[in-house]
């Protein structure tokens, strides 16, 4: 955009906030790149609004100008949301982490977006209530609705969608509308609210939520188990889940990712052969029954090693040591940038899918530990680059390029839960093919001028 | 729309489907109302498409005459969303009955639109899956999900939108696009599925579905239990909630509905007082702990007569009990047209919306038998009405005006599952603010010549 516009825009959001826009190099180096570092671009100013009433005023502002808005929530998207492309204003929502209401008796919350998940979880504790959905970093709500997060437990509780009711959601022009109630269900019109979760800052910025809570089971037991082969793992893990056993959490790590989080936390001290990690939920009647199931599939496919962890203390270690298997896998090779990927697939196909992906990665001569949610036949490669090596990236891409066709092959996604961004756009042709025509019409529909988040899902 | 527009576009559709374009008055007229028999309007023709090409060629003909379409299932609708009120042709999908794939591993199946919610679970029948989604009617699964319908077990197993996992979707201009995936879950550009889920065939024509299926329990109990007062009723339901029951059906029937019930069946020939049909899902050990809380909670707040159904067969002429609540509450006043109420609203709120919606059906003087899945907070007044008396129709729209009213106070919805039609488009505004002005623009953008299921969710 033309440099005095700019200079324009900057001058009244600042006439409007004052001391809370900033323009300094440190502000604009931390929104300059998110969680995968694959790469950076610096926005022109850092806004930090304390409320909704403050995100009209700076989108009516930045419509004004036809100014680039990146909304940022804690900057650990992977897939390059928070990055200012093409500059602009990156509107940080740190000041708005405000838990409006805590509705024990309808298990529900309201929320400003700068909440993050673990704020959440700690303000309930008092309550039996908990927030259920949880990407491996301490992501705001705001920035998990924008890019439809899931997690560890989603095979039971579901991904942010499902535990959605409600949003406020301030639209380019400055209006502000909501999307959802505090109902259950609705069949009122359009469904809004489904089309603004998941579309990463795109639309409108999300300023507050309102999410379900879950009742905190009255029994929790979780698990590692130890596999000779990731293809028994993975066979263990699909006879679980059509035998209709309720996992809480059922999530795979190969041998290459065990070994990072040895690297990692040498305490951890685990096999470094193919793990479950496992957690069941219910009455303790209920919960004896599913580890029985359980069990008798597991030792059928071979696993081994089962461990434990039946205090609160032991399970918050093994669900830590997941939570933080992006950083685990990194340490296999310190200083690299990393390429992750993100298929999903329906569950029949999952072991064809991932025995692929182990060809793939052999092909490609790079690391690439293994992650995956895989009851929602979603798993991850984190394919490790040194940063300025293009050979190396060249071949990451051709590696993700192929997982992502044979994902769609089979009947997938390209991403199950970290979104489009920049890196996936080519990929969204063959994924959509018509339908991608109307996401764009609908994009210029809401955003005419194009300053939300330009350059992510679709090329400007 | 001009005369010699609409023979064109007759005789263009004509040439594509010979004999499966009806003019003939006993097929317009029985395209010409809904299941509430409010309203009725004939169409200009009925089409008959086989497939998804020959609905595609239609709509593609519409488009180029600017012909009004209205999708048709089986006509179940309750809020006019069947009714050509501008004319037009009704496209009537049941020659689009072919189940196309039943993927037991997955758990999911592939269905054209026609295809109706009994049909699909009689052809499950060998496989140990389920379909869940069941409104009373015998409804068409397509037109289940332009409806975002829903049943007695939503509480358990989600709407509609819950178990819907892709469509193909017939564009007004002919084009066909594909939305969602088999993939559990996905974060990949906008969420199209649910905008199109819920848009009573405003935006387009659903012709194939992939749906979600569940494993059937292991061990199924139902029952009943009767209450003196109605407010227990619904305050055993919420502590039942609130307790995390996973209860797989909890249903209200007020005494008036029971007497109904009576009527329409002698046989069934239950005490005339207020009762919760329920029915619990899981393992033995686990149906066994749910009926022990459940059974406390219930007896803690005055139910008596508890009546259990353990064979197949009881269980389905409790459940044919349920689902013709519909038509047992019309027995009470013969001839009668009706207006339905669905409003949902926070758990927390049921007790006081009913005991208010007992004062307005008093205020009104007229006969309004109460159902509801009140597990969801969703209820029903089916308001009776004789159909030449515009001073009832008038008492009528008050009392349902009065509790939509009540709903949205409550942070609730005016429509928990029939959807707007024509009947609730007034309320739109006050129900969704300047979301209801997006809503349009979508419409709009998707449907610029206005000819999907012109008035519905609208005014046009």
């Amino acid at each position: 955009m033309a440099l005095d516009g700019m200079t324009s825009a900057i001058a009244e959001i600042k006439d409007q906030l004052g001391d809370r826009l900033k323009t300094s190099k440190a502000e604009c180096e931390a929104h300059s790149h998110d969680e995968a570092h694959a790469m950076t671009k610096l926005p022109n100013a850092v806004a930090y609004p304390k409320d909704t009433a403050e995100v009209s005023a700076i989108m009516a502002i930045c419509t004004k100008y036809a100014c680039p808005v990146i909304p940022f929530g804690v900057g650990t998207s992977l897939e390059s949301q928070v990055i200012p492309i093409e500059g602009g204003i990156s509107i940080d929502t740190s000041q708005m982490r405000q838990i409006i209401a805590i509705n024990a008796s309808d298990m529900d919350a309201i929320v400003e977006a700068g909440v993050t998940r673990n704020q959440l979880n700690d303000n309930l504790k008092s309550t039996g209530l908990m927030f259920t959905v949880d990407p491996g970093a301490d992501a705001t709500i705001g920035g998990m609705a924008s890019t439809r997060a899931s997690g560890t437990n989603t095979v039971r509780y579901g991904t942010i969608r499902e535990n959605i009711l409600a949003m406020e959601v301030v639209l380019p022009s400055g209006k502000v509308i909501k999307v959802g109630s505090r109902a259950r269900k609705s069949a009122s019109g359009y469904d809004l609210k489904n089309l603004f979760i998941g579309s990463e800052g795109t639309l409108g910025i999300v300023t507050r939520l309102t999410v379900k809570l879950h009742g905190v089971p009255e029994t929790i037991s979780a698990a590692k188990c130890v596999f000779n082969d990731i293809d028994d793992a993975v066979n263990a893990v699909i006879m679980a889940i059509q035998s209709g056993v309720p996992m809480a959490r059922i999530e795979l790590l190969d041998e290459m990712q065990m070994r990072g989080m040895n690297i990692y936390n040498p305490d951890f001290d685990a096999p470094e052969k193919p793990h479950l990690f496992l957690e069941f939920h219910g009455s303790a009647a209920s919960v004896a029954e599913q580890i029985e199931t359980f069990q008798h599939i597991a030792t059928d496919h071979g696993a081994d090693g089962f461990a434990w962890a039946n205090t609160t203390e032991e399970r918050n270690r093994l669900w830590a040591a997941r939570h933080n298997a992006y950083y685990a896998g990194r340490a296999l090779r310190p200083g690299s940038s990393s390429l992750v990927t993100d298929c999903c697939v329906p569950i029949s196909r999952l072991a064809d899918c991932i025995a692929e992906a182990k060809v793939f990665i052999a092909d490609s001569g790079l690391l690439a530990p293994l992650v995956g949610h895989v009851g929602d036949g979603n798993f991850h490669l984190l394919i490790l680059v040194e940063p300025e090596n293009s050979d190396e990236w060249a071949r990451a891409k051709n590696l993700s390029s192929r997982l992502n066709k044979l994902a769609l092959d089979y009947g997938g996604t390209i991403t199950g839960e970290h979104g489009i961004g920049v890196g996936k756009r080519e990929y969204m042709e063959a994924e959509h093919g018509e339908a991608y025509a109307l996401m764009r019409q609908i994009k210029t529909t809401i955003d005419p001028l194009g300053i939300m988040n330009p350059g992510k899902i679709f090329t400007t």
